[in-house]
Protein backbone atom coordinates (compact mmCIF):
# COMPACT_ATOMS: atom_id res chain seq x y z
CA UNK A 1 0.00 0.00 0.00
CA UNK A 2 1.51 3.69 -1.05
CA UNK A 3 2.06 5.72 1.95
CA UNK A 4 1.87 9.58 2.25
CA UNK A 5 2.00 12.10 5.22
CA UNK A 6 -0.87 14.26 4.98
CA UNK A 7 -0.58 18.02 6.11
CA UNK A 8 -3.45 18.04 8.08
CA UNK A 9 -4.65 21.70 9.77
CA UNK A 10 -8.32 21.07 10.56
CA UNK A 11 -9.71 23.40 8.00
CA UNK A 12 -11.95 22.59 5.67
CA UNK A 13 -8.78 22.28 2.69
CA UNK A 14 -7.23 19.86 4.09
CA UNK A 15 -9.93 17.68 5.66
CA UNK A 16 -10.98 17.29 1.57
CA UNK A 17 -7.24 16.34 0.73
CA UNK A 18 -6.98 13.81 3.66
CA UNK A 19 -10.17 12.26 2.16
CA UNK A 20 -9.37 12.20 -1.44
CA UNK A 21 -5.86 10.79 -0.31
CA UNK A 22 -7.42 7.75 0.98
CA UNK A 23 -9.96 7.29 -1.81
CA UNK A 24 -7.26 6.89 -3.73
CA UNK A 25 -5.79 4.33 -1.92
CA UNK A 26 -2.73 6.10 0.28
CA UNK A 27 -2.77 4.96 3.65
CA UNK A 28 -2.38 8.32 5.61
CA UNK A 29 0.02 10.07 7.86
CA UNK A 30 -1.44 13.11 9.16
CA UNK A 31 0.61 15.82 10.84
CA UNK A 32 -0.58 18.86 12.47
CA UNK A 33 1.70 21.51 13.67
CA UNK A 34 0.97 23.44 17.31
CA UNK A 35 2.70 26.68 15.91
CA UNK A 36 1.06 28.86 18.63
CA UNK A 37 -1.47 29.47 16.21
CA UNK A 38 -4.58 32.15 17.73
CA UNK A 39 -6.70 29.63 16.27
CA UNK A 40 -5.76 26.44 18.22
CA UNK A 41 -9.40 24.98 18.11
CA UNK A 42 -8.29 23.87 14.51
CA UNK A 43 -5.50 20.96 16.52
CA UNK A 44 -9.01 19.70 18.10
CA UNK A 45 -10.77 19.61 14.90
CA UNK A 46 -7.47 18.13 13.15
CA UNK A 47 -7.34 14.79 15.85
CA UNK A 48 -11.17 14.66 14.88
CA UNK A 49 -10.94 14.31 11.42
CA UNK A 50 -7.53 12.06 11.12
CA UNK A 51 -9.76 10.05 13.07
CA UNK A 52 -13.01 10.17 11.14
CA UNK A 53 -11.43 9.63 7.68
CA UNK A 54 -8.87 6.83 8.85
CA UNK A 55 -5.78 7.96 9.23
CA UNK A 56 -3.16 5.29 10.49
CA UNK A 57 -1.51 7.80 12.68
CA UNK A 58 -1.82 11.39 13.63
CA UNK A 59 1.22 13.40 15.14
CA UNK A 60 1.11 16.95 15.84
CA UNK A 61 4.93 18.74 15.92
CA UNK A 62 4.99 21.65 18.72
CA UNK A 63 7.09 24.39 16.94
CA UNK A 64 6.68 27.95 18.88
CA UNK A 65 6.33 30.53 16.07
CA UNK A 66 5.75 33.13 18.16
CA UNK A 67 9.17 33.44 18.38
CA UNK A 68 9.13 35.52 15.08
CA UNK A 69 5.43 36.78 15.09
CA UNK A 70 4.90 38.57 11.82
CA UNK A 71 1.61 37.66 10.93
CA UNK A 72 -1.81 38.43 13.17
CA UNK A 73 -2.07 34.77 13.97
CA UNK A 74 1.11 34.50 15.63
CA UNK A 75 1.26 37.51 17.33
CA UNK A 76 -1.90 38.39 19.38
CA UNK A 77 -1.13 42.20 19.15
CA UNK A 78 -1.99 41.94 15.46
CA UNK A 79 -6.14 41.55 15.27
CA UNK A 80 -7.33 39.69 12.15
CA UNK A 81 -9.25 41.67 9.74
CA UNK A 82 -12.62 40.88 9.32
CA UNK A 83 -12.79 42.70 5.53
CA UNK A 84 -11.43 42.03 2.58
CA UNK A 85 -7.83 44.08 2.04
CA UNK A 86 -6.04 43.84 -1.35
CA UNK A 87 -2.36 42.65 -1.62
CA UNK A 88 -1.54 39.52 1.00
CA UNK A 89 -3.53 40.24 4.22
CA UNK A 90 -1.57 40.24 7.67
CA UNK A 91 -2.65 36.75 8.40
CA UNK A 92 0.24 35.27 6.13
CA UNK A 93 2.74 33.28 8.31
CA UNK A 94 5.87 33.82 7.36
CA UNK A 95 7.47 30.79 5.66
CA UNK A 96 4.91 28.99 7.10
CA UNK A 97 4.15 26.19 4.63
CA UNK A 98 8.05 26.31 3.76
CA UNK A 99 8.26 25.00 7.51
CA UNK A 100 4.99 22.35 7.53
CA UNK A 101 6.33 20.75 4.12
CA UNK A 102 9.62 20.42 6.29
CA UNK A 103 8.37 19.09 8.80
CA UNK A 104 6.13 16.28 6.78
CA UNK A 105 9.72 15.84 4.74
CA UNK A 106 11.18 14.61 8.13
CA UNK A 107 8.12 12.48 9.49
CA UNK A 108 7.82 11.07 5.64
CA UNK A 109 11.71 9.95 5.33
CA UNK A 110 11.11 8.00 8.85
CA UNK A 111 8.27 6.49 7.85
CA UNK A 112 9.52 6.10 4.17
CA UNK A 113 6.50 7.37 2.67
CA UNK A 114 6.30 8.17 -1.05
CA UNK A 115 4.23 11.38 -1.05
CA UNK A 116 3.27 14.57 1.15
CA UNK A 117 -0.27 16.04 0.36
CA UNK A 118 -0.98 19.74 1.55
CA UNK A 119 -4.40 20.98 0.89
CA UNK A 120 -2.79 24.66 -0.24
CA UNK A 121 -6.17 25.96 -3.00
CA UNK A 122 -4.76 29.47 -5.25
CA UNK A 123 -8.06 30.02 -6.38
CA UNK A 124 -10.24 30.96 -3.39
CA UNK A 125 -7.54 31.77 -1.42
CA UNK A 126 -5.83 34.88 0.24
CA UNK A 127 -2.88 35.06 -1.85
CA UNK A 128 -0.43 33.88 0.23
CA UNK A 129 2.67 33.39 -1.92
CA UNK A 130 3.79 29.83 -0.69
CA UNK A 131 0.07 28.53 -1.85
CA UNK A 132 1.33 28.98 -5.57
CA UNK A 133 2.14 26.26 -7.58
CA UNK A 134 5.52 27.39 -8.26
CA UNK A 135 6.38 27.33 -5.12
CA UNK A 136 5.29 23.37 -4.79
CA UNK A 137 7.20 22.66 -7.51
CA UNK A 138 10.30 23.98 -6.12
CA UNK A 139 10.19 22.34 -2.76
CA UNK A 140 9.81 18.85 -4.43
CA UNK A 141 12.89 19.65 -6.02
CA UNK A 142 14.33 20.26 -3.10
CA UNK A 143 12.88 17.87 -1.91
CA UNK A 144 14.59 15.14 -3.78
CA UNK A 145 17.52 16.35 -2.74
CA UNK A 146 17.49 16.50 0.99
CA UNK A 147 17.37 13.26 2.48
CA UNK A 148 19.39 10.10 2.61
CA UNK A 149 16.29 8.51 1.18
CA UNK A 150 16.75 10.77 -1.99
CA UNK A 151 20.14 9.69 -1.89
CA UNK A 152 19.55 6.18 -1.90
CA UNK A 153 16.87 6.24 -5.05
CA UNK A 154 13.45 6.99 -3.37
CA UNK A 155 11.42 10.08 -4.83
CA UNK A 156 9.52 11.99 -3.36
CA UNK A 157 5.88 12.95 -4.76
CA UNK A 158 4.32 16.88 -3.00
CA UNK A 159 0.84 16.46 -4.41
CA UNK A 160 -1.65 18.94 -3.67
CA UNK A 161 -5.10 17.66 -5.16
CA UNK A 162 -7.39 20.95 -4.66
CA UNK A 163 -4.89 23.62 -5.96
CA UNK A 164 -6.72 24.21 -8.98
CA UNK A 165 -10.51 23.87 -7.17
CA UNK A 166 -13.08 26.64 -6.66
CA UNK A 167 -14.19 26.53 -2.77
CA UNK A 168 -16.87 24.83 -4.16
CA UNK A 169 -15.87 22.26 -6.31
CA UNK A 170 -13.94 21.21 -2.90
CA UNK A 171 -16.63 21.18 -0.66
CA UNK A 172 -18.88 19.32 -3.64
CA UNK A 173 -15.55 16.51 -3.74
CA UNK A 174 -15.37 16.37 0.07
CA UNK A 175 -19.29 15.77 0.48
CA UNK A 176 -18.94 13.26 -2.01
CA UNK A 177 -16.13 11.19 -0.41
CA UNK A 178 -17.94 11.43 3.49
CA UNK A 179 -16.52 14.13 4.61
CA UNK A 180 -18.16 15.83 7.83
CA UNK A 181 -16.99 19.48 7.63
CA UNK A 182 -19.15 19.48 10.86
CA UNK A 183 -15.90 18.45 12.25
CA UNK A 184 -13.39 20.95 10.72
CA UNK A 185 -12.97 24.72 12.02
CA UNK A 186 -11.27 27.47 9.32
CA UNK A 187 -11.72 30.24 11.44
CA UNK A 188 -8.82 32.22 12.04
CA UNK A 189 -10.73 33.55 15.11
CA UNK A 190 -12.76 30.57 16.37
CA UNK A 191 -13.00 30.17 20.30
CA UNK A 192 -12.14 27.57 22.32
CA UNK A 193 -15.22 25.67 21.41
CA UNK A 194 -14.20 25.65 17.76
CA UNK A 195 -17.26 28.31 16.72
CA UNK A 196 -16.60 30.65 14.03
CA UNK A 197 -16.39 34.21 14.02
CA UNK A 198 -18.01 34.47 10.34
CA UNK A 199 -15.97 37.56 9.33
CA UNK A 200 -12.14 36.33 8.89
CA UNK A 201 -10.85 35.49 5.31
CA UNK A 202 -11.27 31.50 6.06
CA UNK A 203 -14.98 32.23 7.00
CA UNK A 204 -15.92 34.33 3.80
CA UNK A 205 -14.25 31.48 1.84
CA UNK A 206 -15.70 28.78 3.55
CA UNK A 207 -19.22 29.96 3.86
CA UNK A 208 -19.05 31.37 0.32
CA UNK A 209 -18.30 27.85 -0.87
CA UNK A 210 -20.80 25.84 1.09
CA UNK A 211 -23.45 28.71 -0.98
CA UNK A 212 -21.75 28.38 -4.77
CA UNK A 213 -21.70 24.49 -4.26
CA UNK A 214 -25.88 24.60 -3.15
CA UNK A 215 -24.64 22.51 0.23
CA UNK A 216 -26.21 23.41 3.71
CA UNK A 217 -23.29 25.13 5.86
CA UNK A 218 -22.53 22.92 8.95
CA UNK A 219 -20.35 25.49 10.50
CA UNK A 220 -20.94 26.61 14.45
CA UNK A 221 -21.01 30.32 14.61
CA UNK A 222 -20.03 32.19 17.74
CA UNK A 223 -23.33 34.35 19.41
CA UNK B 1 23.83 48.11 6.67
CA UNK B 2 23.39 44.38 5.22
CA UNK B 3 21.34 42.40 7.14
CA UNK B 4 22.01 38.54 7.97
CA UNK B 5 20.18 35.97 9.65
CA UNK B 6 22.96 33.04 10.64
CA UNK B 7 22.03 29.46 11.58
CA UNK B 8 24.45 28.96 14.67
CA UNK B 9 24.43 25.62 16.45
CA UNK B 10 27.39 26.74 18.53
CA UNK B 11 29.91 23.98 16.95
CA UNK B 12 32.87 25.21 15.14
CA UNK B 13 31.79 25.39 11.58
CA UNK B 14 29.04 28.19 12.13
CA UNK B 15 30.92 30.00 14.65
CA UNK B 16 33.34 30.22 11.80
CA UNK B 17 30.77 31.29 9.49
CA UNK B 18 29.22 34.24 12.06
CA UNK B 19 32.69 35.49 12.30
CA UNK B 20 33.01 35.42 8.45
CA UNK B 21 29.41 36.76 7.89
CA UNK B 22 30.62 40.01 11.15
CA UNK B 23 33.79 40.42 9.05
CA UNK B 24 32.22 41.10 6.11
CA UNK B 25 30.06 43.55 6.96
CA UNK B 26 26.80 41.94 7.85
CA UNK B 27 24.88 42.74 10.74
CA UNK B 28 23.94 39.27 11.85
CA UNK B 29 20.99 37.93 13.64
CA UNK B 30 21.62 34.45 15.00
CA UNK B 31 19.50 31.87 14.88
CA UNK B 32 19.69 28.17 17.37
CA UNK B 33 17.22 25.61 17.47
CA UNK B 34 16.35 23.84 20.03
CA UNK B 35 14.91 20.64 18.78
CA UNK B 36 15.44 17.96 21.62
CA UNK B 37 19.26 17.47 20.30
CA UNK B 38 21.06 15.08 22.69
CA UNK B 39 23.79 17.58 22.99
CA UNK B 40 21.99 20.71 24.30
CA UNK B 41 25.69 22.04 25.54
CA UNK B 42 25.61 23.36 21.86
CA UNK B 43 22.89 25.92 23.04
CA UNK B 44 24.94 27.15 25.55
CA UNK B 45 27.53 27.38 23.57
CA UNK B 46 25.43 29.30 20.90
CA UNK B 47 24.85 32.23 23.29
CA UNK B 48 27.91 32.11 24.28
CA UNK B 49 29.32 32.67 20.49
CA UNK B 50 26.57 35.22 20.10
CA UNK B 51 27.41 37.69 22.41
CA UNK B 52 31.70 37.00 21.29
CA UNK B 53 31.38 38.29 17.71
CA UNK B 54 29.01 40.44 18.32
CA UNK B 55 25.69 39.00 16.99
CA UNK B 56 22.38 42.00 17.01
CA UNK B 57 20.33 39.51 18.15
CA UNK B 58 20.43 35.74 19.37
CA UNK B 59 16.76 33.29 19.18
CA UNK B 60 16.81 29.99 20.07
CA UNK B 61 13.52 28.43 18.28
CA UNK B 62 12.39 25.55 20.09
CA UNK B 63 10.56 22.53 17.87
CA UNK B 64 10.69 18.77 19.14
CA UNK B 65 11.65 16.55 16.69
CA UNK B 66 12.07 13.62 19.04
CA UNK B 67 8.49 13.49 18.00
CA UNK B 68 10.07 11.93 14.78
CA UNK B 69 13.33 10.36 16.07
CA UNK B 70 15.24 8.72 13.24
CA UNK B 71 18.56 9.56 14.71
CA UNK B 72 20.77 8.95 17.08
CA UNK B 73 20.32 12.89 17.68
CA UNK B 74 16.89 12.64 18.78
CA UNK B 75 16.25 9.28 19.70
CA UNK B 76 17.92 8.41 22.50
CA UNK B 77 17.47 4.71 22.27
CA UNK B 78 19.58 5.17 19.18
CA UNK B 79 23.69 4.98 19.87
CA UNK B 80 26.08 7.77 18.68
CA UNK B 81 28.96 5.74 17.14
CA UNK B 82 32.44 5.85 17.75
CA UNK B 83 33.96 4.90 14.94
CA UNK B 84 33.51 6.06 11.18
CA UNK B 85 31.11 3.56 9.14
CA UNK B 86 30.51 3.61 5.53
CA UNK B 87 27.13 5.78 4.11
CA UNK B 88 25.36 8.34 5.60
CA UNK B 89 25.87 7.96 9.76
CA UNK B 90 23.09 7.42 11.92
CA UNK B 91 23.49 10.80 13.72
CA UNK B 92 21.90 12.42 10.10
CA UNK B 93 18.57 14.07 11.36
CA UNK B 94 15.63 13.44 8.99
CA UNK B 95 15.42 16.60 6.88
CA UNK B 96 17.24 18.93 9.26
CA UNK B 97 18.58 21.30 7.41
CA UNK B 98 15.64 21.86 5.38
CA UNK B 99 13.78 22.69 8.45
CA UNK B 100 16.83 25.15 9.96
CA UNK B 101 16.60 26.88 6.45
CA UNK B 102 12.74 27.39 6.60
CA UNK B 103 12.90 28.52 9.97
CA UNK B 104 15.53 30.94 9.20
CA UNK B 105 13.64 32.12 6.21
CA UNK B 106 11.03 33.08 8.74
CA UNK B 107 13.54 35.33 10.48
CA UNK B 108 14.40 36.54 8.24
CA UNK B 109 11.45 37.87 6.58
CA UNK B 110 10.17 39.37 9.56
CA UNK B 111 13.74 40.98 9.81
CA UNK B 112 14.06 41.75 6.24
CA UNK B 113 17.35 40.30 5.99
CA UNK B 114 19.03 39.73 3.14
CA UNK B 115 20.88 36.59 3.28
CA UNK B 116 20.94 33.43 5.51
CA UNK B 117 24.49 32.34 5.94
CA UNK B 118 24.91 28.43 7.23
CA UNK B 119 27.69 26.72 8.17
CA UNK B 120 27.27 23.40 6.64
CA UNK B 121 30.57 21.71 4.86
CA UNK B 122 31.11 19.22 1.88
CA UNK B 123 34.22 18.60 2.60
CA UNK B 124 35.65 17.10 5.81
CA UNK B 125 31.84 16.04 6.91
CA UNK B 126 29.81 13.14 7.20
CA UNK B 127 27.96 12.88 3.88
CA UNK B 128 24.65 14.85 5.14
CA UNK B 129 22.58 15.21 1.82
CA UNK B 130 21.57 18.15 3.30
CA UNK B 131 25.47 19.39 3.23
CA UNK B 132 25.57 19.61 -0.71
CA UNK B 133 25.55 22.81 -3.15
CA UNK B 134 22.97 21.20 -4.92
CA UNK B 135 21.05 20.85 -1.90
CA UNK B 136 21.48 24.54 -0.81
CA UNK B 137 21.04 26.08 -4.41
CA UNK B 138 17.54 23.98 -4.38
CA UNK B 139 16.99 26.13 -1.07
CA UNK B 140 18.19 29.46 -2.22
CA UNK B 141 15.14 28.84 -5.67
CA UNK B 142 12.51 27.53 -2.99
CA UNK B 143 13.16 30.83 -0.92
CA UNK B 144 12.95 33.08 -3.69
CA UNK B 145 9.39 32.06 -4.18
CA UNK B 146 7.99 31.38 -0.95
CA UNK B 147 7.44 35.08 0.81
CA UNK B 148 5.59 38.00 0.79
CA UNK B 149 8.87 39.70 0.46
CA UNK B 150 9.89 37.92 -2.31
CA UNK B 151 6.75 38.22 -4.43
CA UNK B 152 7.26 41.93 -3.32
CA UNK B 153 10.56 41.73 -5.20
CA UNK B 154 13.47 41.12 -2.53
CA UNK B 155 15.49 38.95 -3.53
CA UNK B 156 17.16 36.89 -0.51
CA UNK B 157 20.78 34.49 -0.58
CA UNK B 158 21.64 31.67 0.79
CA UNK B 159 25.61 31.99 1.84
CA UNK B 160 27.45 28.64 2.65
CA UNK B 161 30.64 30.48 3.03
CA UNK B 162 32.95 27.68 4.35
CA UNK B 163 30.99 24.88 2.25
CA UNK B 164 34.17 23.96 0.18
CA UNK B 165 37.11 24.42 2.88
CA UNK B 166 38.81 21.21 4.28
CA UNK B 167 38.45 21.77 8.29
CA UNK B 168 42.08 23.20 8.80
CA UNK B 169 40.91 26.02 6.44
CA UNK B 170 38.23 26.60 8.59
CA UNK B 171 39.96 26.61 11.67
CA UNK B 172 42.87 28.79 10.07
CA UNK B 173 40.61 31.22 8.97
CA UNK B 174 37.93 31.60 12.47
CA UNK B 175 41.65 32.16 14.42
CA UNK B 176 42.39 35.01 11.96
CA UNK B 177 38.99 36.38 12.27
CA UNK B 178 39.38 35.97 16.48
CA UNK B 179 37.03 33.32 16.96
CA UNK B 180 37.74 31.53 20.63
CA UNK B 181 36.87 28.28 19.33
CA UNK B 182 36.97 27.23 23.48
CA UNK B 183 33.01 28.68 23.51
CA UNK B 184 32.64 26.14 21.00
CA UNK B 185 30.81 22.57 21.50
CA UNK B 186 30.58 20.21 18.54
CA UNK B 187 30.36 17.23 20.19
CA UNK B 188 27.35 14.69 19.69
CA UNK B 189 27.92 13.59 23.15
CA UNK B 190 29.11 16.43 25.05
CA UNK B 191 28.21 16.42 28.64
CA UNK B 192 26.04 19.47 30.16
CA UNK B 193 29.56 21.09 30.93
CA UNK B 194 29.98 21.35 26.74
CA UNK B 195 32.78 18.74 27.61
CA UNK B 196 33.38 16.04 24.52
CA UNK B 197 33.78 12.62 24.26
CA UNK B 198 36.46 12.62 22.00
CA UNK B 199 35.57 9.88 19.88
CA UNK B 200 31.97 10.94 17.91
CA UNK B 201 32.19 11.93 14.08
CA UNK B 202 31.82 14.90 15.21
CA UNK B 203 34.94 15.25 17.51
CA UNK B 204 36.83 13.53 15.05
CA UNK B 205 36.60 16.12 12.41
CA UNK B 206 36.93 18.59 14.60
CA UNK B 207 40.45 17.36 16.55
CA UNK B 208 41.51 16.45 12.86
CA UNK B 209 41.04 20.08 11.71
CA UNK B 210 43.26 21.36 14.39
CA UNK B 211 45.96 18.78 14.10
CA UNK B 212 46.02 19.82 10.33
CA UNK B 213 45.91 23.08 11.03
CA UNK B 214 49.10 23.11 13.60
CA UNK B 215 46.51 24.87 16.11
CA UNK B 216 46.19 24.08 19.69
CA UNK B 217 42.83 21.82 20.15
CA UNK B 218 41.50 24.27 23.16
CA UNK B 219 38.53 21.58 23.35
CA UNK B 220 37.82 20.61 26.47
CA UNK B 221 37.38 16.46 26.91
CA UNK B 222 35.89 14.25 29.25
CA UNK B 223 37.42 11.85 31.79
Amino acid sequence: MKSAVVLLSGGLDSATVLAIARHDGWECRALSVDYGQRHRAELDAAARVAASLGAAEHRVVPIDLTVFGGSALTDRAIDVPSEASPGIPVTYVPARNTIFLALALAYAEVTASDAIFIGVNAVDYSGYPDCRPQFLAAFAALANLATKRAVEGASIAIAAPIVDMTKADIVRRGIALGVDYSLTVSCYNADRAGRACGRCDACRFRRQGFAEAGIADPTRYQG
